[in-house]
């Protein structure tokens, strides 16, 4: 899932985004647009025109960064925006609200990340903690999860002309008809204790969702340590049921995550990285700023298939991030997301022929 | 034309602007990446992947903005980088040749754009000097316009792959096979007198053209006087060669001059005034940023066709801007490029229909 924090994969218009799934951030949509603004405009689909897929996180792990304009309480988290310092409060309660206004098709139980390093007694009061609060994400989703705010696709904005390519009525149109229900995922803690993680699993797989998650990870640990805790924690969660990592990886990890069985991950990296130049091809990273490619006519990845690949060379990309040009975060995120999405298709096909642990240690790593 | 200053129209990729004839920026392609480089890569077209025309400006209305960094004398100017502070000198024989370089189809002569306002002597002064330059420049092109950097396609960036969507050959796509090369226009000055505008054209077009403009407009004079000028200047030039204001206009302007029978004109109008959240739309000017628009649903321009208005709505739009995201500068900037290309688009319709006059006073002014 390439991340749209607020809305928006930065750079990127909808149009050339050819994913099943795109990732909101409630924190940030919360503090702008606001989530009453989304809500009266129909939800998170139809305000930034994206019918296909979103999952909003719950707005947990933004305000677990603010660490010095946070403070925790048993009820939830007082924040300061990192906006205006303005006060605000988040509670497993208002957080499944602000989901429910947003109207994503997945939702995210709040958590509490548990920072990096931690005690095992630290982690565990934190696992407890996440616990008690999945319970109430789920007790207060089940109460108010009618109030999605999907509505016909007549209400799309510019609802006179036809509707743009590819696109179909957001939320409603997954096959259930008017049944269709925003699902809400639970997240597994417990630090990088594999002994706390096989019990966070357990007791939120007892609580009972749709899908799970692995958080509290990508937190400074690392990356072997993350692998080790992604597989001790895997193994406790039903097949049967989407298991997703959050924030998570490299091109290398997310093919390696994979072969291991998880079903989904999002990350900043391909968006982020290509602000700095640093673009992912077939032949490894490459950091278009460096002089040697100001001359260079080949495409960025001579195996890659996407319109930046297509059109433009080395030497172009390099002069446009040389000299500052909007149009280099553009290309380079449009490339990047590409990669990303290529790399995530290779492993599907290889699951569907039967042999993903062969294209893990052959083809990519 | 949309004017491309370093080889991109700002946030837009080649793939969208749907246009004849884009601007390059000597003055700014000569600072980064350098006339070399980019003849080295086989020209403007091919390093910036644009099959269609380039006109490139001959740097003389840059280094006149730049003032303090300035020192002209009757050879060239030398002036000081805006990026680096670093000395160069530009004079008629070394602009006609760093055009060259760039390989655009249309290339400018070197001229001095008069500064607003100007006592008649010192108008008449300058005027001179740009009708030297002017020869010079013409005398320098006659003997260098064979060094033109245009190749077979088969140099094109990723040879290997089909052409892109709409991609012909650069440069010697127009009919002319071989015998094709770049055509430099003259520029008329004079400032702000008509006697001085009259004979600047005409002693222009002694030395001969196969296209001219008029400069040394839209440095400060009030709107009126632009227009008397344009059309004081027009009646001495010839109507069987294109004719062409530079630095102009509103989409208002651009009809009206038009309509007083100028064939082209480049604006940075409709990118620049994106970036700063100003459309134009057939309803008029909007200034995306206001509140008025947060919860408008609404397309920005309901008569408008292009992919920004086909999709997205106001309230979006206003969001992305308030919130700083990048996609709010690519998105503007595309519908502004579409609304300026299909105001021109209605124009020539209007010519070839024969009533130029009728859709001026009628319909958009």
């Amino acid at each position: 899932m390439p991340v749209g924090t607020v809305a928006s994969v930065k750079g990127v218009s909808q149009d050339i985004i050819d994913v099943q799934l795109l990732l909101g951030n409630t924190y940030h949509l919360y503090l702008r647009p606001g989530i009453e603004q989304v809500r009266k405009l129909g939800g998170l689909h139809r305000f930034m025109s994206w019918p296909r897929a979103i999952l909003t996180d719950s707005g947990g792990f933004q305000v677990f960064s603010l660490r010095e304009l946070r403070k925790l309480s048993e009820e939830g988290v007082t924040f300061r925006s990192h906006l205006d310092g303005s006060a605000h409060f988040f509670s497993p309660e208002s957080a499944i609200e602000a989901q429910i206004g947003l109207g994503a098709d997945i939702i995210m139980a709040f958590d509490e990340c548990t920072e990096y390093p931690a005690e095992k007694a630290r982690a565990r009061q934190s696992m407890e903690l996440s616990l008690r609060w999945a319970e109430r994400s789920k007790r207060r989703f089940e109460v108010r999860k009618h109030e999605v705010p999907w509505g016909p696709i007549s209400s799309f904005p510019n609802p006179e002309r036809e509707t743009p390519p590819g696109m179909s009525p957001p939320g409603n149109d997954n096959g259930m008809g008017a049944e269709a229900r925003q699902s809400l995922f639970g997240i597994v803690q417990g630090g990088m204790d594999f002994q706390l993680r096989r019990e966070s699993a357990e007791r939120t797989v007892e609580i009972g969702f749709p899908g799970y998650a692995i958080g509290g990870l990508s937190v400074g640990e690392p990356r072997a340590l993350t692998r080790e805790v992604i597989e001790a924690t895997l193994e406790h969660l039903p097949t049967d049921k989407p298991r997703y990592v959050m924030g998570v990886g490299t091109p290398e990890e997310i093919v390696e995550y994979a072969a291991l069985g998880v079903d989904m991950m999002d990350c900043v990296l391909p968006t982020r990285a290509a602000r700095h130049g640093l673009l992912f091809t077939s032949e490894g990273k490459i950091s278009i700023k460096q002089a040697r490619y100001a001359s260079d006519q080949n495409p960025l990845d001579p195996n890659c298939a996407c319109q930046v690949c297509h059109r433009y060379s080395r030497a172009y990309l390099r002069h446009l991030y040389a000299s500052n040009e909007v149009l280099a975060q553009v290309l380079n995120s449009v490339h990047n997301l590409s990669f990303y999405l290529d790399t995530m298709r290779a492993v599907r096909h290889s699951i569907a022929l039967g042999k993903g642990a062969r294209f893990l240690s052959g083809e990519q790593s």
